[in-house]
């Protein structure tokens, strides 16, 4: 690495608005390089200013189009507006070849803005991939001075990226003719939400979802405090229509009143490290079962010759120290 | 536990047909109970017979009807048919409540049928939660006698529960007006598909979920004599139409032939017992880890005066051995 592109001059450059040094510093943490670590030791110290806002639902709900009239109602606040990052994740896949072009296209409204940095991460790495990776593209968009980090995932529980353990705000998008809210409910994504937005509103159908999540959320168990999700209705239509978004904004910054207000994001953001830190734990696990005998234990588990616990038991004894 | 519930008893009467003692078992699995070691050690020596076949999908596209109507097709086979089990693995939700109970009783046809197990799971437990019981579920069932295990999870790459490491074939499930086909490879179904269902297939747009899906299978690289996910299109309504099941289960057979011929079922088999063994001792390391020093390490991420990398190493050195 030449002098030029030390990390800690990178991420200087960075912080004083060159994109292509960000560009490059996330591109580092794409790519897994060793460098992420060095690249976060220097920029800790400049972490935990940004808000981060997660945006998630299953596909065809509008994710991007409504991420993209957010972008628009945060640039354009009286006091002359946030600085908005976009972090658009998504597994790759080898159908799809990885890269979310499409999603890119369609923010495309912002791609002469200088104070709107828009990037997709799809490499599935080695070491945790993009579950480790995400976390660091966060920091390191927050330390190059965002104000705001919209997060953008594909689907909710995903087996790489936790949206709920990534975002100080989440916001579960539903749309009608995508199922019923009951079948949403299964696929677990109520819980992680802190707004729900119901997209496409003009269709017909959209008043019966309301109605479903209003419900729903009048059903869970709430503690005494906690914040009750609101609904809100939006039709975002790219560079046409953002029916709803500024009321959107009005609700998001409610809910970071009461996060600032009831200590609530300093519980997450703890929640947050903890969890990474034990993805870390767990990758350097992973890396040194793969040296060990599993493999001949798997086999013998799969004929019936040995039961799992005591094969895994075998391997704590050997990996994991008893204090 | 008296005499008469000790598991080796309540798995010989399992095994003879007792849907009470096999029921008490998967209880004890469900609940996460001691005792499921002592079960699972006892019935090692009989697993390995039963066909997992695994149906998942996003929300709404009629899971449980076609594994209604598998479970018809194969308990009408003409040999005699299979003894089949269904387990419908949820994860569970303040909202729902947990149990599946709209799914067990949209497959009521087969209540009364002696060799038709229907089962839902949806307690969240401590040590691993569902990903931890489903293996062992599905091990009792085996274990129990049952031929075939239909496995119905909701959605894919769930935190919980992941499908394709649990069956030997996997049934993705898609339906048209439920986000077009590009839109469900980004929620990264695709590539663990064995099979391709297109419910509601009487549905307008059915042609063109089934053309885009053909187009993406014939863009993904697959290797020389891989398997080639076959599409089937159905219509599935309770003990009304079954339109293509028959198909189905002629590919499935296919698939398992394959699986045999190929030594791909022994690979699987061999990769899901290694999981299932790294997943006990990540659940051990995280018990560990709960009596360590993370939460303090996790603040001083969190308020950025330590870097997660150097917190994690802290934590390797003390927890997991070197060696």
């Amino acid at each position: 690495m030449t002098e030029s592109t030390q990390p800690a001059a990178e991420l200087d450059r960075a912080r004083a608005g060159d994109t292509r040094s960000l560009a490059r510093l996330l591109s580092l943490v794409e790519n897994e390089s060793p460098q992420v670590r060095i690249v976060v030791k220097d920029l800790m110290q400049n972490t935990g200013t940004a808000r981060v806002i997660g945006l998630t639902g299953a596909p065809g709900v509008g994710k991007s189009t409504v991420t993209g009239a957010l972008v628009g109602a945060f640039r354009s606040l009286e006091d002359g507006g946030y600085r908005v990052a976009v972090l658009a994740v998504d597994p790759s896949s080898p159908f799809t070849g990885g890269a979310l072009l499409g999603d890119r296209i369609r923010m495309q409204a912002h791609a002469t803005d200088d104070h709107v940095f828009i990037r997709s991460m799809a490499n599935r790495g080695q070491l945790g991939g993009l579950a480790a990776a995400t976390p660091q593209a966060i920091r390191v968009l927050d330390a190059a001075g965002f104000d705001l980090i919209l997060v953008e995932t594909v689907g909710v529980g995903q087996d790489e990226v936790d949206i709920a353990s990534l975002a100080d705000s989440v916001i579960v998008l539903v749309a009608p003719g995508m199922g019923d809210a009951i079948q949403a409910a299964k696929a677990g994504i109520l819980e992680v939400a802190d707004l729900f937005v119901v997209n496409k509103a003009d269709k017909p159908d959209s008043h019966q979802v309301v109605r479903d999540l209003r419900g729903m959320i009048a059903l869970a168990e709430r503690k005494e405090g906690s914040w009750k999700p609101p609904i809100v209705s939006t039709v975002a239509v790219n560079g046409a229509r953002d029916d709803g978004i500024a009321e959107l904004v009005t609700r998001l910054d409610a809910h970071w009143s009461w996060l600032n207000s009831t200590g609530e994001l300093q519980r997450r953001r703890h929640a947050r490290a903890r969890e990474e830190i034990t993805a870390l734990i767990f990758a350097a696990l992973r890396h040194r079962l793969a040296a060990s005998n599993v493999d001949e234990l798997a086999g013998r588990v799969a004929d019936g010759t040995l039961n799992p616990f005591d094969a895994a038991e075998e391997l704590i004894a050997e990996h994991v120290t008893s204090r």
